[in-house]
């Protein structure tokens, strides 16, 4: 880039000029009509290039500025846990008076197209995007195209993240259990789905350890199974853990729905929660209150409507092209219902 | 129109000869560019309208023929019910390699805008509308612009549409109570919020009055509550009609959801189901086996599953812009859980 263009945001007038054409042609090149010479074509591209002019941002304020409405991009999103997230960010929305686009995941490759496509087509003002880390090249490329993004359970360091403690999270859990006299703890964790949640089953993981550590307890592998983000995944690891003849007398779920299937184990094996089995499971959807299970809190709706405020935040001042990224930490609570009492130690 | 264009789609040709202008002419009319004089333009318009043409069909082969995508509109799809519904749709779509874009509706207002905008502007292939029936000009404008609908538990008799029959599932659940010698039988409704779901709670109730009038009992108008289709709602009702002196032996509530809120009711008087309080819910959400409620089961999954298949075939089959709508009736059937028992007549 030359010295005089740097630190200046480039106009297609600058590529004009450095390619040595019309604007006329260089809007050409851009839309991709026909009638513009090859080398011509190169051109204008190599300007674009070294310029790294995005035509986006041009294009932005040359069609309608404002769509009304809020993409949110959300995997699997019938699940409990982003249903409950996605309701605060359509609280917000509708409050706001805009509309939601919502684009579902459900494989690597179609993330990876709405992450390549939606800036770009510009058929919502800002993208809120849920429990999906976009890689360096997707969130640069977010900036570059001047299309605000909030991540939410989710982290880049060039877009503003809203995060949950999981690790504390996990900590609590394991150390409520472990107070509550528990020494044979079971742990369920969810399984790592094309990495869409791997910080998030790494975290609980490492708060465990911590707390296990902390006790001066031994870790016992054996004791520590991954299973899908479902009832039945959870139900199936716990079947597998209450087999042993050494079973644990407490178990920490990764997510309430895994947890809400330790119930249905436990029930089909005639034990008790909490008698025979503690529970603690992790989300607190609207679910585990109806089952009065205790579980690890995440501020599920807040985050939604967290996301949709600072994405509305961001669409409001990108006048000039330019957000800061920021990082917001939201704290888990331990909230105690009706699945855990105190066990004798030495169980 | 005149006789020889009748029962053919009138093409731009068509509208070109009848104008006596050339398509070009006719495409700067419908793109509505500048440069056609008054009158000319007067022309090509009242050929427009006489040979009913719809330029959406031509530009929908003129510009990329296949988005790839299948659009959804359904209101507050957050709750239970309607996540049952897209969990069959997301299914089949991503089966199809296709992807989903979903519009979520919490105002008559939004149901209108996206009734009235989405089939112009030709964002997916075809649109899935979920418990809202559009009007007669709203259908007709779907029909007009070519753009492939179904309706899934709604009905227009010029779109293909998929119902359940709510009389007979409300029906076969109070038939079954008052089998079980249930005599006062409370009944909590979900209210109409902007109509969205208006016949299904009165289709609820006449079967309610189909049951009760065929067993030759006395319909008792203040065992019958209307209430939102949500947990609160539901536990409000109840525990009005618990505190009566003549509290009904068993509840029939139009939604799960509503039934989890009679569980809540129940539990918060001590009072034991079934022991105290049979109970029949509608749906059979998730959490009704979680919970083992007896309840209505409506086959939502397989409901949200043919919905998508009924459509791609449309748009499979609308290369000559014409396909016959189709009105497919599901029947619900009766899950028997653990909350009903049998009570001696007459108490």
């Amino acid at each position: 880039m030359s010295d005089q263009n740097r630190g200046k945001i480039p106009t297609i007038h600058d590529v004009a000029r450095i390619a040595g054409v019309g604007i006329g042609t260089v809007s050409r090149v851009i839309n991709h009509s026909t009638g513009v010479k090859p080398a011509t074509r190169q051109r204008v591209q190599a300007a674009i290039e070294e310029l790294r002019y995005s035509p986006n941002l041009i294009a932005r304020s040359m069609i309608s500025r404002n769509t009304g409405a809020i993409g949110i991009i959300v995997p699997f999103f019938t699940r409990p846990f982003f249903i409950e997230v996605l309701q605060g960010a359509v609280a917000a929305i509708t409050h706001m008076g805009r509309e939601l686009v919502l684009y579902n995941v459900e494989t690597n490759d179609q993330r990876d197209r709405y992450f390549r496509d939606l800036p770009g087509q510009r058929k919502v003002d800002g993208l809120l995007v849920i429990s999906l880390s976009p890689d360096d090249v997707a969130a640069s490329a977010f900036r570059q195209a001047g299309m605000p993004v909030v991540l939410v359970d989710a982290y880049h360091p060039l877009l503003t993240s809203l995060v949950v403690d999981n690790i504390e999270g996990a900590y609590q859990a394991v150390k409520c259990l472990i107070a509550h006299g528990h020494r044979r703890i079971g742990f369920i964790n969810g399984v790592t789905e094309g990495n869409f949640r791997f910080n998030q089953a790494n975290d609980r993981l490492i708060g465990l350890h911590r707390a296990i550590g902390e006790a001066g307890l031994l870790f016992e592998p054996e004791l520590v199974l991954t299973a899908p983000w479902d009832r039945q995944g959870g139900k199936q690891a716990a079947l597998q853990l209450l087999a042993r003849a050494d079973r644990p007398t407490a178990i920490f779920a990764a997510s309430d729905v895994q947890a809400i299937g330790v119930l249905e184990a436990a029930r089909s094996l005639h034990l008790s929660v909490p008698a025979d089995l503690s529970l603690i499971g992790y989300d607190d959807i609207e679910m585990a209150e109806v089952l009065e299970l205790s579980t690890v809190q995440q501020p599920m709706k807040r985050m939604g409507e967290l996301g949709v405020q600072k994405l509305l935040a961001c669409i409001g001042g990108t006048a000039d092209g330019e957000f800061l990224p920021e990082l917001i930490r939201l704290q888990p609570s331990l909230m105690m219902r009706h699945t855990v009492i105190h066990t004798a130690p030495n169980v």
